[in-house]
């Protein structure tokens, strides 16, 4: 493999093994570092990175792994803001990986992000990193996938990945994570708008949230609304019935209740049943496709004959000079 | 290539020569004969069909083509019947090429296709082909893009491409033609819920059918909704307003107005504003595009070692023995 590892790294990078080692022992901001060579487009900063990934692998799979989502506005950073707290308090340690498929790499939107979960970004037991999608948002769900695994070798053990809910990366998310949470806004009326039923269909819990004050009785009844919806839905695969509840991030209210009786239930029933497991053991297979697809194309479109020649094909397909078939065949000629 | 080329063919096959040039004079019988092999699976079938689309591609593009979807039980060979009955006593030549997503391949269906189009199946003017979508839609969709090729070189100059409105072909099909028409029933209450938004979206226009007897005022309600929620799609490419109309196929009661009012007045305006010359261009390089990725596809999943190795290595990435990642490097590496 080459790239462009002409460039000199800014700072030294320590080796594998010390990379290794850090991760093991739980040092966050070797994980931090380690976390932006996987999200390097450099080559050797991927061969480094997969050789860490690969060392971290037996000592990753340990941590419960909550996808949160919900349209903007809606008050995940609060939300999980105050699960979080709760949940470090009773020992766990969190790592909250957050994906932005609107923005490009932006340091306002990092620290934007960091400011609004005040509390954990300064905890110890929690470690707090957005992920900007860019132009790629398969890119960025495959990176955040090996973050995972990063943060599992690291110690932790409670891995919750963030979405905005409007885009694709749902099912990306969903693909990753043991547990799939919606946040809907209390608000009455057109509340759905923003979500794709697809979506609806992914989660096995929904939460109402800013239940409180005068949209309490909104809440109550959108509670029921959606319970009547999901029971729409077909059987979920594990055997499970989605819940939802209400909750207001602001004072706490239903948060605890929620992750006892929705969260926790879920995980005794589904770990005793086997799903948990089965659900794993998919998404591996499908992150297993997903890689052999991505290497078959980059290896095809970014062939020199290939970048040279498709354009000239495809124009001749245009001009109704070659059939595509024709043209095809012509231009897979070029790398065989 | 290489393929089950032991079989004997049961008949004879005519040169290439021998079909263009059959194809070419319009000849029926060897139209049908090349889109079957069209249709093959064999090796040598498909590198003779490939040779005949080549030299029929000059003589292909003359047509109009149509695709016409609905839900089953909709109406919809009883409405290409009226329609197409019309058209070929206007001097047309109508090819009609329908896709049943569902079923394989089963005498039954293609013959109750086509006695259900009894005037058109009897008519010199009109050739009417189904084809079993069988295991792979993409597949026939491919194939039947083909047939268009070979129809129109037979000199029909009327394409109809018909499928049931309930599945993904519709993208395909949406893909081949020139215009789009959705079929829908009269009948008040749910008649959205077999039809897909994005199906709704792609249309050029809508007919409400069976807008006869007891059905008219529940035809006329159902074709104002219907052109208002048309309004809230987003703007047609080519300028176009999709329209609504009513009819009935069984008294052929405005479809002749469909036919001028709507759909050659859409011919003409988006010839003239150069949208449908664009809209075939991109379908060519879309076409090239599919070829490309199902070529790929191919030669990587269909080679010995890949087969052989891909089964071991997904288990291994299910053990976590390998990560996701890793494994596909390993199965890449065995083709290069």
């Amino acid at each position: 493999m080459s790239g462009r590892s002409d460039q000199l790294p800014k700072r030294k990078l320590p080796s594998n093994e010390a990379f290794i080692e850090g991760l093991l022992s739980g040092d966050r901001t070797l994980l931090s570092r380690a976390i932006t060579l996987v999200e390097s487009t450099r080559s050797d900063h991927q061969e480094k990175a997969q050789s860490i990934i690969e060392a971290c692998l037996p000592h990753s799979g340990n941590s419960f792994r909550v996808g949160i989502t919900g349209v903007p506005g809606v008050g995940k950073s609060t939300f999980i803001e105050a699960l979080g707290k709760s949940l470090i308090d009773k020992g766990h340690r969190l790592a909250v990986l957050a994906i932005d498929p609107s923005s490009s790499r932006s340091r306002g939107s990092i620290l934007g992000d960091k400011t609004r979960m005040e509390k954990l970004s300064t905890d110890e037991r929690a470690f707090i990193r957005p992920s900007a999608a860019g132009n790629s948002l398969g890119g960025v769900a495959r990176k955040t996938r090996e973050s995972i695994i990063l943060c599992e070798a690291a110690g932790f053990d409670m891995i919750f990945v963030e979405t905005v809910g409007v885009g694709q990366s749902e099912t990306a998310v969903h693909s990753m994570v043991d547990f799939f949470l919606l946040l809907m806004p209390a608000g009455a009326g057109d509340e759905l708008q923003g979500i794709k039923r697809g979506i609806m269909e992914m989660a096995e819990g929904m939460v109402i949230n800013k239940a409180d004050g005068d949209n309490l009785s909104h809440a109550r009844r959108a509670r029921a609304d959606y319970q009547r919806i999901l029971h729409l839905f077909s059987a979920h695969p594990g055997g499970w019935t989605p819940q939802v509840r209400h909750c207001s991030a602001l004072t706490g209210d239903g948060i605890e209740e929620f992750w006892n009786e929705v969260v926790m239930e879920y995980q005794k029933s589904c770990s005793e049943n086997g799903y948990l497991r089965l659900r794993r053991d998919e998404q591996a297979g499908y992150w297993f496709r997903e890689h052999l697809e991505d290497r078959l194309h980059r290896t095809f479109y970014e062939h020199p004959a290939v970048k040279a020649e498709i354009g000239i094909m495809e124009k001749k397909v245009l001009d109704s000079e070659l059939s595509p078939f024709k043209a095809a065949e012509l231009l897979f000629a070029l790398v065989q």
